[in-house]
């Protein structure tokens, strides 16, 4: 593969006049979808990672897919960058926007087209929640099974740019597995559909390669989405340990024996007590960590297969198992795990949520390793996470009124990264890349790698245009950012025999 | 996207001579690597699609990842088309030869590399056979999903080319779902690994198009796949029908009561009747419909699934219901649907199996469809498929002896193909575009869709030797198959009104 991160994507100019911009804007779309004044663009100005801010030129907010394609064309041909945004609930700054660019919310697209009982599909516009469409579906006994813990705000459309995951994802995979076809509109402005009904579509598969593409290979107009029949029951076991290790172990074991949980998440010991004083979910706070395991099925499935989660547990060392007696219950277990975010707002004025992602058996390890961590950054960590998936999510808690803790909070999370990529892991689970594990992607991957990436963004943006400056790290970067970890003549990552 | 399409595929010339590339070769190579000859080359003149040969001008077998980074990198400096090829045992020409190219055979990648218990995982070079995994895997009580009716000779780097399906995919997934990581080589010679074993690997999912993209990306040197436990039991049942619809409502039954069989096939009642004399395999010979339905799981889960089957087929009009009453009796039942092959060779002196996909709930219609063009074509065709998936195999009996009938056989199928699309299917379910279905390809997609297609192609390969002129239709091919069905001034398509 040539070399084309050497020609990098960081190069993009904007030889246009911002009048030039929003008077070609103006004429494409009503005037109520075009913003440029200052107290108009601010509330676009950061998306989930609120660490990373950027005002952009012009908020473009289309109403039909005919505007999308309007705003591509005036983009391509002013040589400008084209940042989309869902409900900008991201975690990893993807729809953090570029100053010089459009910023192009879909918040309009907000219709359920229809609903196919025969196919159990549903055909959404991009801006619609991911909730929103469970709801729709509810009365037909169907429902969309990734969840996202943010899934009561965030959109469709930008599920679909983050591949985004949630607890049900372990049993019923992330959105790639969840979304059947796309209408995609490209930097020319041509609308393209990704995917088909069938199991696999003809030609090259690239409605996988658009999931997950973080907003550089088009902007999404229409989703199609399988639903699925909403199981009759489900019940949990919260099983408690006295080491994260056991707790890891017991995770491996579940899954050695043929199960696949509907959710398996694990909260270590500095999680529950920072949840249970809130939630009073009934966590056992003499633990070092809990295992929530879920069932779903009908209730004979789910009595058999919660018998054998329980035995799998017990077998592995588990101190206390407890199983859910009623819906009230189950959802009281539950609620600790998803309220794990605010409450973490509750003993510290900031926190910095990570997501990265190791082979299970490393688990008990890398808990050790972001232990020792702490102590040589100053900084507190609790952990939440997705087991089954070995998807981490540590949240690391910090004050950024106090001089540099900011900057620790960020070298803390780079490190864990780094950490998960040298016990053969990755960067992120389900977050992203963005701006903010853009460094890391020079450590996960090879130049060749990169280069493959770059290729085929500019195969559907050649000028670059979309999201430019994320995701794939220019070599100039990498070159940097190596400089930056080198010691005596070598890369220096965190060292994991030392934990 | 700019049409990058007029450009063309299908400009390759060889400005060298047969001899230099044979020189540069053999230099690289082990002498017994390099076959030239034509009674060497002869065998590979094919794949299994047998319709379509051609003699390579080298075949080389490489036995080192090196070797087969150095046949690139002279292909690459010689501007010669490089076709790789698996087992042959393909469907649709992917593995034909080039006639002015090197044929690369994989044959002797043929080491399972390692079994890794903890992840349940299997690293193997992808000249091993789908079913040897399986097998290497058997002493741990694990095995790998995909089970393409070739199984026992097909290998894993074809099936990662065609994205292969089978029997169990229903519940199971395709080779993309059970694919976790490979190992590529680039037309610069360059090693890249894509996807990883986390749910979701960083930047663009490279992996997904790679898979399925039928030798025109790269040539893979190592496959990691996932093994999931053996289930403990499965249990098949097998239900007549009065008719080919009332068949197709039950399978669409089945799966809304919230069942994903491990295996859901139906037989009409030709192909039935062809089998029958041959396998005894029990079926009802008075059916116009047979459905094969398995469940597998803990005994309880099955015993539990299977009655509820049961149930809705009769719900569903079934005539009869046979539930396998013992492992010798599964296997009966369903030899006669994996020999279906084999005793149409026994009928008739060629057949031609075809793939396509259509919406569940048109079976009924398209089946009825096919029935009339028997007429049209003047050939019978039998109807053994995945109802589950939607995905067709007509096998269009023909004897290749007979005047103009191979030409009516390809008549015939590209019809049926176009009719699939006509219903919102597509032209491949699982045996991939190839050679055979580059024309369908017009039908199924929009000229910015083929547009897209060849600029990843192209982002991966831009001299454009890989496996050139497949798949990808160019413009002037699709002009030219445009201009064929243009009747009228309109283009023609199958008319499914008629039916």
């Amino acid at each position: 593969m040539n070399s084309l991160v050497e020609t990098g994507l960081a190069q993009v100019q904007a030889p246009y006049s911002l009048q030039q911009l929003i008077e070609a804007l103006s004429a494409a779309l009503p005037a109520h979808c075009v913003l440029f004044r200052e107290e108009d663009t601010r509330p676009y100005e950061c998306d989930g990672l609120s660490l990373y801010r950027s005002l952009p030129a012009v908020v473009a907010l289309p109403e039909t897919e005919e505007q999308v394609q309007a705003i591509m064309r005036i983009c391509k041909r002013l040589n400008t960058p084209i940042v989309a945004r869902g409900a900008g609930t991201g975690l990893s700054g993807g729809a953090m926007p570029h100053s010089q660019g459009v910023l192009l919310g879909l918040s309009k697209f907000n219709r359920i087209k229809h609903i196919d009982l025969a196919s159990a599909t549903a055909i959404v516009e991009p801006g619609v929640r991911n909730l929103a469409i469970s709801e729709a579906a509810s009365p037909y006994g169907l429902y969309y099974a990734p969840d996202p813990s943010s899934q009561i705000a965030c959109s469709i459309g930008g599920n679909v740019a983050e591949n985004s995951g949630g607890v049900h994802c372990l049993k019923y995979g992330l959105t790639v597995h969840n979304v059947l076809r796309v209408r995609v509109v490209t930097i020319d402005g041509d609308v393209v559909e990704l995917g088909s009904e069938a199991p696999d579509a003809p030609g090259l598969d690239l409605l996988s390669v658009f999931v997950g593409s973080e907003g550089m290979l088009g902007v999404v107009t229409e989703v199609t989405v399988k639903l699925i029949p909403k199981p009759a029951c489900a019940q949990v076991v919260m099983a408690s340990f006295s080491s994260v290790e056991a707790a890891g172990n017991a995770v491996t074991q579940v899954i050695a024996a043929g199960m696949i949980p509907a959710g398996l998440e694990m909260m270590d010991r500095r999680a529950t007590h920072m949840v249970e004083p809130f939630v009073r979910a009934g966590y056992d706070m003499d633990a070092q960590a809990i295992l929530l395991c879920e069932s779903d099925g009908t209730p004979e499935e789910v009595a058999h297969e919660i018998a054998r989660m329980e035995a799998v547990f017990r077998e592995a060392g588990a101190t206390r198992c407890q199983v859910s007696t009623s819906e009230a219950e189950r959802l009281k277990f539950w609620a600790g795990r998803k309220n794990a975010f605010p409450a973490a707002g509750r003993v510290s004025p900031d926190y910095y949520c990570m997501d990265g992602t190791i082979p299970r058996r490393h688990l008990a390890r890398v808990l050790g390793a972001i232990e020792q961590m702490e102590d040589e950054f100053g900084l507190r960590c609790a952990n939440v996470f997705h087991a089954g998936d070995g998807n981490l999510h540590p949240l690391i808690l910090f004050d950024s009124n106090k001089p540099d803790e900011v900057e620790r909070a960020e070298k803390f999370g780079a490190a864990i990264l780094e950490l998960c990529v040298q016990v053969g892991g990755t960067v992120t689970g389900e977050h992203g890349v963005g701006m903010e594990k853009i460094n890391q992607m020079c450590v996960q991957f090879s130049r060749d790698e990169l280069d493959a990436f770059l290729a085929v963004k500019r195969a559907f943006d050649p000028p670059c245009l979309l999201n430019p400056e994320k995701v794939i790290p220019t070599l100039a970067r990498c070159a940097e950012y190596g400089k930056m970890h080198v010691h005596a003549g070598e890369l220096r990552f965190p060292d994991l025999a030392r934990f």
